[in-house]
C-alpha cells in the first residue's frame, strides 16, 4: 500500500462521485470545478466554472460544466446555438424526438439554434464539458421541463 | 526501473519536445494533436486539430493548437475577435505595443477584434490552447509579419 501511494501520490487529484462528494482520481482538470449550480435548471449535482462572461464584443459565453453521475440539465434551447467540447468522462446528449447519444472526452457536440435538447452525465460516469454559447446577441437559453429518471435511463 | 515502469506505464502519453519530436509524458491531451501546420503563418513546429469548422449557423470556428517550445504565430488580427483557452503547458501572448504576458494551463485570453497580437509557446515549454474564433461573419484572420527571435525572447 505504501508503495502504491509512493508511485501514484503525486498524480492524485480531485474527482467526483455519485453522491456529489469529491474523491481522489488520476487526472487534474483543465479548469477548476467552480461552484455548485443551485438555479433549479439541473437535476443532481452540477458545478459551473464560468470562463468567459457574455458581452457585445465576442457575442459568446463560455463555461466549464461538470455533472456528477446521474446529473443532467433540463430540456432547453439556445436561440443562438451552443457548442460543447467534452473534456472529461462520459455523458449523454439528446435532441427532442431523437435517440440519446453517448458522448465522451474529446467529442464535439453542436446544439443547433432553437432545437430542444438536454445534456448531462451517464447514470454511472461523471462528465465535464466546455459549453460555448454562440450568437448570444440572439437571446438567452430558454429552460423547459426536467428530464425524468425514466427518460435519463432510457439510453440503450 | 521495472518498478517505475509498472507504476507509471499506464499513464504515459505522447508529448512534444523542442525539436518537434514526440516524447513520453504523464498527461493525455484532451484532443488529438492533429496535423502539422505548414501554411507559413507560424514559426517553429505547430499542430492543429480543427474541432468546429466555420459556418453561418454558429459564426464560430474552433481549433486545438499545440506549439512546440519556441514556436509562435505571426503577428495577426481577427476582425471578429478570438478567445483562447489554454489546456496544456506555458506560453506567451502579446498585443502590439504592450508587454509580453506569460499564459498557462487554465488561463483564458481575450484577443479583441482588430487588435494586432501574437501567441505561442515559451522558448522552453510547449503550450496547447483551444482557439475560438468569434463573430466569424465579420471576416477571416489577417496575417502580418513574423515574430522575430529577438521579439520572442524579449519576455522578462
Amino acid at each position: 500500500m505504501k508503495l502504491i501511494f509512493k508511485c501514484l501520490g503525486p498524480l492524485l487529484f480531485l474527482a467526483i462521485t455519485a453522491n456529489g462528494q469529491k474523491n481522489k482520481s488520476e487526472n487534474p482538470p483543465v479548469f477548476p470545478l467552480g461552484n455548485k449550480v443551485t438555479n433549479g435548471n439541473f437535476t443532481g449535482n452540477v458545478w459551473l466554472q464560468m470562463l468567459v462572461l457574455n458581452d457585445t464584443i465576442y457575442n459568446s459565453n463560455i463555461g466549464s460544466v461538470t455533472f456528477a453521475p446521474g446529473a443532467r440539465s433540463k430540456w432547453h434551447f439556445h436561440p443562438g446555438g451552443q457548442l460543447l467540447l467534452v473534456t472529461e468522462g462520459k455523458g449523454l446528449y439528446q435532441e427532442k424526438g431523437k435517440p440519446i447519444k453517448l458522448i465522451k472526452k474529446g467529442d464535439v457536440i453542436k446544439c443547433p439554434p432553437n432545437v430542444v435538447h438536454w445534456h448531462g452525465a451517464t447514470p454511472t460516469d461523471d462528465m465535464t464539458h466546455i459549453a460555448i454559447g454562440t450568437n448570444s446577441q440572439k437571446g438567452n437559453v430558454v429552460w423547459m421541463d426536467y428530464v425524468s429518471d425514466f427518460e435519463h435511463k432510457s439510453f440503450k
